[in-house]
């Protein structure tokens, strides 16, 4: 599917390791106060002055976190950044810069390579980071990209996962399950198309589900939100594995236990209906589906007036002692004990 | 060679992501008081106070910058951290901090991986880095590893690329050349063994050449021998692409030419023979052979008496006008021009 949209092919070889670097990066900008120096040196220079750094990393390998059979490369750029500053949300910071290490074979065309920088550009701007560094190879198969994201914040705005108490109520932001049913519905458009490459799909009634997949975005929105409530979490982590698996983080690093509510998983009407059309139970998907980038986080028990009604937020829960375990609490009324079913890379 | 030194294989999947993560970063250590929160969280957390930060990002991947054959996976865990240190180094800061990712196959057995881990654990105690974060991946062939490393400074103390005068003095760490020659060493005894696998290698004559290519070790102390001397270097730059390519970095970004001196270049006698053995000219491997981790850097023409007879450093030639061009002057008095052609992982 490259060749159909990227006629014209230039080869990354014949520009050099630093032709090419110069060319992918000539349009990054720099916008934070805290970048002294970006590209263009042995390393970049950052200046926090008395803010802490929060950073994080993620490495995404082609055949194994996407497919670039129905993943254009624009929007995995905008994904890959997305999911970094997504753990810099996560810790209720700002994020300020990224740096992009890229490996691809020889055989890549630059103007694949473009789409690829043009999507992480966008992301940038979008989401305000400044492109410091990075590094550019080869790879001997397919395409692979590690991004490093960094943030800023006061210490007493920090939030851990660690920090959830007894009687905390659990939050989660926008709704669930869906990136992981768009995946479905992409995976299976896939095939349709190996089997009949005329076929033109119809997917309106999935483009919310992919656009979830595909444009995840990241919750910077969330910080600014609960400051002007006056809200601070008591614990937070990004949702990537999967709610059930995220609540067991919160759970085992907090020493707590849970009680989540399934009547109260915020799901998108058209999630539902797809959910049925597949034949699979929409609570497993929205307990277990990851790649979601929402942020679930705990508040104490006295903030629920803050926050109650607001479309931003649902309470799906609350927490309990430790001793209680980690419970699903259905529609029926019955207690079922969560496990971390969530997608794990290593074992795929 | 792996089954042969790991006789015992766990397999990676059993464990989980998570269970392997726990597994692998265990030995770290926090030492440094920048370090806030390590591994555990969505982000690690650094207190950096009036210091700069200095970051820099590299991307190894198996077949492309290390060959299993010849490179066991403790020295590639260690080297894999060194490379990134140099870059520190590079700006005259303090390394302080790395985040580790790697995608390895389902098929690497755990024992393996913690052979890669051990290597990573030493150089980190060996540099009084602190490991606070990463990725653990599956990839869908070879072994990747993905460095980013921090470090930090006083505004005053980084040295930049772009700073030498037109007649500053040209200075070298160590010796160069002797991690190519490794190379070369290696692969000649990767061949032999291909066609003998009985073959006992003795390699006596060339272990300098093969632990500068196995082992190389990042430039840490010069920061402090600087320092005791009173010097700050006007731009500086390390040497992992080739001494050519780098003196072109530093002349592009400074706006000046240079005259490097074919007597003065730092060779071990180890390297002069084999050299020979191989019938390739020493120069020119000098000068072009990359992953020497040395520094190399400009200082002013005052500083001379403070550096001169020093064993650390070798004056290899100095800074002109940008108008008259970067050459080396050989033993015979005539002037060649450089031309960059360092280790290009995109043209092989």
């Amino acid at each position: 599917m490259i060749e159909d949209k990227t006629p014209q092919r230039t080869s990354i070889a014949q520009l050099g390791e630093f032709g090419l670097i110069d060319h992918l990066t000539k349009n990054f900008e720099i916008n934070q106060p805290s970048t002294l120096k970006g590209i263009g040196d042995d390393a970049a220079v950052l200046d926090f002055k008395d803010k802490k750094v929060v950073i994080s990393t993620d490495l995404l390998i082609e055949g194994v976190h996407f497919d670039l059979a129905y993943m254009p490369l624009k929007h995995l750029g905008y994904k890959a950044v997305v999911v970094n500053v997504s753990d810099i949300c996560a810790m209720n910071a700002k994020p300020t810069q990224i740096t992009v290490s890229i490996a691809v074979s020889n055989r890549f065309p630059l103007e694949a390579l473009d789409e690829l920088f043009a999507g992480i550009t966008h992301a940038a701007r979008e989401y305000n980071v400044d492109v410091i560094g990075g590094d550019t190879t080869s790879s001997q198969k397919g395409l692979i990209i590690s991004i490093t994201a960094l943030g800023e914040a006061d210490e007493e705005e920090i939030v851990y996962r660690n920090g959830a108490k007894e009687t905390d109520l659990l939050v989660v932001t926008g709704d669930i399950g869906a990136a992981y049913m768009g995946l479905q519905v992409l995976e299976r458009e896939k095939q349709v198309f190996q089997v009949n490459p005329n076929s033109q799909p119809d997917l309106d009634a999935y483009n919310y589900l992919i656009e979830r997949q595909l444009k995840p975005e990241a919750r910077k929105d969330v910080r600014t939100l609960l400051h002007a409530l006056e809200i601070k979490p008591t614990s937070m982590i990004d949702i990537s594995d999967g709610l059930s698996s995220e609540i067991m983080h919160l759970c085992k690093q907090s020493k707590v236990g849970c009680n989540l509510y399934e009547d109260k998983l915020p799901i998108d009407p058209q999630f539902i209906n797809v959910c049925e059309e597949f034949n699979i139970d929409s609570t497993t998907v929205a307990i277990n589906g990851g790649e979601d980038y929402e942020l679930l986080f705990t508040i104490a028990m006295e903030d629920f007036e803050k926050i109650k009604g607001n479309p931003n937020f649902t309470i799906i829960g609350h927490m309990t002692q430790e001793s209680e375990g980690i419970h699903l609490v259905t529609r029926a009324n019955t207690k079922i004990a969560l496990k971390a079913r969530g997608w794990n890379a290593l074992s795929e």
